[in-house]
């Protein structure tokens, strides 16, 4: 048998690691790497190695790094470019247990916030399982997501009394109805998606960049009022250090009854 | 100035509780505690007592714990009678800080899971700061949710790539439209809601009853297959152990195109 830990490490702060988490760490023969190209690149491999450096400092390991070129952006097909992009990743990671792992070992993967929320690994893994490697198990341990962070930053909850919340994607923002949208998380927004709720008069915005790093930005208010704040302080972080990763809160006012 | 943490020690496992958790732990001068009465109390003061003794067990703390009688479940104004009850608790809170506070003094609060999701400790202070207490402050430290636990049990992923997820209440599903339930993890949910979505053929369901807890059931399969077992498991724990805490991810298999 060969074990595969899929550690969340939360979205950025050190502090943020569970203690099961610690404790996986303390468990891995081999540490995988897949590095996507381009940006943030170097941080987030380094935020990586200083977690490693901290949990295991005192332990010798190894690790297996594979660079994963970017996912085409810029084709029509977004599903079908995000699952060739699934399958080269699946692959790889294939390529990492047959060289790198000897039977009976176990191997961790660093998964940035939670592993359940838009990650591939958890698929991954059962995509390998499902092709026949029977040798092969998986566990799952929970990390921070940076939906968690967002919300413990601003000191909101993410839920009114009783109500639902939908978590979803910039690319869903840009294709919905936006009446239809009253409590909403927004991740992967490259574009400003939000602007498209602009106007309505009675949304709010709670906006993060990088939150629980130690770059992070927070702002609030009423959208039409900090739009241009927000799509000013993505330009500025992206200027600055090449890159940032934002998430936000959209959130209607009760109608006066 | 008086500080409040609202400390998330997530959904029942004492390894899920995160570093910063337990440095903010180490910061209380005295812990409130809020019990409701009725199902779970004791094993849930327990829970929170056994966190302190692990991560405080060498320092001296005070605690101060108050009982809150169980809101009114039966009236048919559900938001009102919510209503009603977060204001009391938000007044046991105002005399907490008031005759268990010193000036100058920091007050853990533990929250279960996150305090970001369906809990109203956020709520209340940001109730009590708005009526004019502007010597208090507070920080929300996340913590692992149930439904992350459910997700890392369960190994899967929340969403499907690019796809939406609703977190969302029994009392939701029951108004709402089954056509419209997509992806959906179901919390608060007293009398198996998910047996509305039956029938419809293409619909999995993720159950886990007290998850990440010593007492953990976990059930998985097509709903229509599966509906009854769980209706048994949770009769069981209730029967056996007094109460149980559930919920679960529906899920619509895609169509074959
Ligand atoms: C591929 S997803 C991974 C999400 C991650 N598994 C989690 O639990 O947060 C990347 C997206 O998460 C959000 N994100 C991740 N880290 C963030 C951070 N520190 N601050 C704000 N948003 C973040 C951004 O929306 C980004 O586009
Ligand atoms: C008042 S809410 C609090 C949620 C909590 N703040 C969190 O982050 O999970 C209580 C609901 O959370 C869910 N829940 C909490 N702990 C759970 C556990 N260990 N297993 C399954 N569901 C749980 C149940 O649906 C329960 O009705």
């Amino acid at each position: 048998m060969k074990t595969i830990l899929l550690i969340g490490i939360g979205p950025g702060d050190p502090d943020a690691l569970t203690l099961a988490a610690i404790k996986a760490i303390g468990r891995a023969d081999v540490f995988f790497f897949l590095e996507k190209e381009g940006e943030g690149k170097d941080s987030l491999i380094r935020f990586r190695q200083q977690i490693l450096q901290t949990h295991r400092g005192d332990q010798s390991y190894r690790t297996a790094t594979v660079a994963l070129p970017e996912r085409d952006r810029e084709t029509a097909g977004y599903v079908g470019a995000v699952e060739d992009w699934h399958r080269r990743r699946t692959a790889l990671i294939a390529t990492l247990i047959d060289t790198e792992m000897a039977e009976g070992e176990t191997a961790g993967m660093l998964i940035w916030g939670d592993p359940s929320l838009y990650d591939g690994a958890i698929q991954h893994l059962r995509d390998l399982i499902e092709s026949g490697r029977a040798d092969l198990s998986f566990e799952v341990i929970p990390g921070i997501t940076s939906i968690q962070m967002l919300a413990a930053r601003h000191k909101i909850p993410l839920n009114r009394i009783g109500e639902s919340i939908t978590i979803t994607t910039g690319r869903q923002i840009e294709q919905a109805d936006p009446a239809s949208i009253t409590n909403a998380v927004v991740m992967l927004d490259s574009r400003a998606a939000f602007r498209r709720l602009e106007g309505a008069g009675d949304v709010d915005i709670y906006w993060g960049g990088d939150v629980g790093g130690p770059d992070e930005i927070l702002i609030a208010g009423p959208l039409d009022a900090v739009a241009d704040r927000i799509e000013r302080a993505i330009a500025l972080q992206r200027a600055r250090k090449g890159w940032i990763m934002d998430n936000y809160l959209l959130r209607r006012r009760p109608q006066p009854s």
